[in-house]
């Protein structure tokens, strides 16, 4: 299953604990992605620049950015859309 | 135990959750390793560019991979083999 | 939630086992928060030069830190604060 | 607590999954040390390149680095020294 949707290098990707998701980032952008038919749940923008890092919480509940842009961003995504 | 086959440096490694397997990536090539005896078990092509990040679902079915072909591409492979 | 507060790009980012404090480097400083409010909990100062990867020990006791410095600090932080 | 003896910038870190001992991995060589008391208890050499990832497998028996000399080694640590 090949997942396309970002434009440009693909820096880092984490699956949710459950293995029912999977996180990628790729330049200011942060996509979240259902394993089981590559559908895109969630696109998370509001970074100013690069993410270098994405990171579930052990509970699932929250994706945690790390950014060229200085900042960290805590993102809940509602997967049921 | 040193594992030999692929032919640029290694860009990411990550067992799977068990510990049976492990997976290596360098430049578009991923390859899934058995640890007991440093056997090839897959060899995963299909990237048209370097894969710089390798993770297994939690449950271990499947392998994901980010690219700088900016496509993230889900993988199973047949162990039994 | 967008966490403020590091001068440089967020070279690293992890959670703590729990789920609860996330830890960031950026530059020479490492930085505790807490995940429900973004509040700053621990800032660790003491590497000469930038930290490249932060990992918590699995029973969340210590933040591991390996640094272009050449060194590698193990930090306890206390969260109560 | 400091950890010093490496010669050259810390490339990456992991701890095993009982949190007991800390791999790190500088240029060619990796070692490892007993958090308790920052103790080199292993120093493993081999690698004819720099390793940038080290990854202890679930069962914390096996240490695996990947290294630019496109090998990864399988490596166990008598850690009872």
């Amino acid at each position: 299953l090949t997942i396309s949707g970002h434009s440009w290098y693909i820096d880092s990707i984490a699956f949710n604990p459950d293995g029912e998701f999977l996180a990628s980032s790729s330049n200011q952008v942060i996509k979240i992605w259902r394993v089981k038919d590559g559908q895109e749940v969630c696109n998370l923008n509001g970074h100013a620049n690069s993410v270098y890092s994405v990171a579930f919480s052990p509970d699932g509940e929250y994706l945690a950015s790390g950014s060229s842009d200085k900042t960290i961003k805590l993102w809940r995504c509602d997967r049921s859309k």
